[in-house]
């Protein structure tokens, strides 16, 4: 078989250059859309926006890794137990693919203290981090001509992955003015016989919200009406600072099945350490019986997993972790979160609809008919990152066009001083009154 | 919408019962199969043959984790620069999608020293473990109608991820009689406009393999003729204790481009700690000009990482280790092989090929004829956990029906009691000779 290769006179030896057959341009077209749909590129573009030759520091507010600041670090106990478990040399080899027995045991027992029964060891599936459980979740739901229901504004994992998958994605709306709450009615419009599950957030990533137990139980008889399974990612788990206690959506599992999402990347600020969980909540079998949990450990059994040595570490991590730790930094949270609520209200052409209550984020809406020449989000967002060294999330990459996302969770002098750059930014770029 | 509901009088209370949607029976059905190939799932299968009531250990003779023998540990040093890296506190955060900067580059270094060019640290992306270097390759690679090419016997996870992607998998043939070359011309038997990529596992699994700079540089040659890459799965790398060296495909990257994969896995004895690697080996250029370079980066981008602070480690795993460490490895498996050649010439209907020269693995041939009442290899296999408590993997989850693939990496005492098993399983199993 020779017909690969064509023959080229001018490199004056003969010799043969070969057609190669993966140079198609098809390659990776699907796959380039949903890659360019992530945080990762949407932050790409920015941080190649920051003007190399200015002096100030780089201030990010546009994802949610805290530990760069000094005063988020996670709980001794916690990098005590890696340690330990590490030392042991029993977690090196390979884990079970729905992660490692004491592990699961732990998580099943950590979550079931919020639940009004309890998950068993069965119902855990350990992941590499809250990213790899949407892969999972997207990956086993995707089926020719199924659909799946996801907030606006959201976050951008779920579509990159649902396009990858061919799983179509309906958006619904979440309302600022009552709280970022999920606009039910929105929901039902949207849904069909080809619907499988509604994806809700809470606490919110982008929006900062909370959901009140009324919500929360109206979101789960919605899903039964509808006859669809709730994805309830809780990555931001226990991270309420507000007035309002967070309540996992497990709570009503007996309403509609619910699938949770989390890790301890957040509660514990260690999101390099890459140990999340799925965390079926069905107290009736109704996942069971529709073969969900068999789809999910099909996916698990072909892809990779978190490290055995950390999954040894969950169990002491869980056990160990002080309640003032978490104390500490749920106080941490509410001071910069009310600092960044407090001085957005004094800059030109930025509006926050709701005080955050939760999570590391909150949206704010740009009035750009305040400022001067920009043409959208995006515009503003790389200039801003151009001009001041400020990275802030432009809302069209979460679906909400001409708003932003900014996180809070940093430590106090460095939100005051970025709050001071967009504040001088905004002024500058301000329209002359008439 | 109310017409997902249908209302059941059955339960008393004229409740209403939901028609849940994702109750399709499609569902997974195609990541069903995908699930089915993996090692994982004939493991369970082995596993749960075991009778339970048998007072014996379980051998484990089916998968490439050495962990368990207290001789395969790993490096003390390189343990020790995963706490340290842990410790400095640097590590909590995301890392990037392609990996951390330094250990792309120490990586680079590392495989650089046994190519006739220099790697940079954009060629490397580091992976969850060679499991997701395969998921991302496969996952670059599928598009509509075209094929890759898989070495049979082979490793499962191929097959699996392909299956999943829609990618056509063709399979050519190794040949026992010529220590697992390649058959090439079943190579270019099988290849036509829509082949992409070639995948070749040396130090081989399932066959303990190690190839010749002659035979890799007609593998080179003839995936330049075909004009397709090649993919070398070199997660056993170095792992060569005959008489043959590790070369490293990626010499002949001039011949036609290779992506090398691979890990600490098994040089280190750590495939728990999930670190691997994609490099591209591509002096000339010809991956970046089809864009598969950016086809890895997409799929980066929405997948999950190794964790950081093991990620933070890499620098000093790869230059603290020491050579007698290495030696020392060496020096078990070769003695460990050598008990199972030795050994396996006098059980009757099994009878092995080829000495094993790296990797862990051996195929051996079942001559079912020999024996009695086993209708393939896999009723051999479950049969053997049942009554002897040792884990063999059948050959068919490989795509060699009759075969089976042993490790040798396992303690000598392990390995020397659980052959006494197989050989009086075999004996016991014996038809009376006419």
């Amino acid at each position: 078989m020779e017909n690969g290769t064509s023959r080229q006179g001018d490199d004056g030896v003969g010799e043969t250059r070969p057609r190669w057959r993966f140079s198609r341009p098809s390659v990776g077209t699907g796959l380039t859309a949903a890659g360019s749909l992530s945080i990762r590129a949407v932050i790409g573009r920015l941080t190649s926006s920051i003007d190399p030759s200015s002096t100030r520091s780089v201030v990010h507010l546009a994802h949610g890794d805290p530990t760069a600041s000094a005063c988020f670090q996670t709980a001794p106990e916690a990098e005590d137990a890696v340690v330990d478990a590490l030392r042991t040399r029993e977690h090196n080899g390979y884990s079970r693919s729905s992660g490692e027995p004491h592990a699961r045991s732990s998580v099943a027992e950590y979550l079931s203290r919020d639940l009004p029964y309890d998950l068993s060891p069965d119902d855990i599936y350990l992941t590499s981090g809250c990213v790899q459980a949407i892969e999972i979740m997207i990956s086993a739901l995707a089926q020719p001509g199924a659909n799946i229901l996801l907030p606006k504004p959201g976050f951008p994992l779920y579509e990159a992955r649902t396009t990858f998958s061919n799983l179509e994605d309906r958006h619904f709306d979440l309302m600022p003015e009552t709280g970022w709450e999920v606009d039910l009615e929105s929901v039902k419009a949207l849904a069909d016989d080809n619907t499988v599950a509604i994806v809700i957030i809470n606490p919110g990533n982008p929006c900062g919200s909370v959901y009140s137990h009324d919500h929360l139980a109206q979101i789960a008889e919605t899903a039964r009406e509808l006859g669809i399974l709730i994805i309830a990612d809780e990555v931001y788990a226990h991270l309420a600072f507000g007035d309002r206690p967070f309540i996992p959506m497990g709570v009503f599992a007996k309403t509609a099945p619910v699938i949770t999402l989390g890790s301890i990347s957040k509660r514990w600020l260690v999101p390099g350490w890459r140990l999340g969980w799925i965390a079926t909540c069905d107290p009736d079998g109704i996942l069971k019986e529709a073969k969900v949990n068999q789809a999910i450990q099909s996916y698990a059994n072909i892809s990779t997993d978190p490290a055995t040595f950390v999954q040894g570490a969950v169990p002491q991590i869980i056990a160990n972790t002080k309640q003032e730790y978490f104390n500490k930094i749920l106080g941490l949270l509410r001071n910069s979160s009310d600092l960044l609520f407090g001085k957005i209200k004094d800059i030109r052409g930025i509006t926050c609809p709701h005080k955050p209550e939760g999570s590391m984020f909150v949206m704010v809406k740009l009035d750009l008919s305040c400022l001067d020449g920009f043409c959208d989000d995006i515009d503003f967002c790389c200039t801003l990152a151009k001009e001041e060294s400020v990275l802030v999330m432009p809302g069209t990459a979460l679906g909400m066009k001409n708003w932003a996302r900014i996180t809070f969770a940093i430590d106090l002098p460095s939100l005051e001083d970025s709050l001071e750059r967009i504040k001088s930014f905004c002024d500058r770029h301000g329209k002359v009154e008439a």
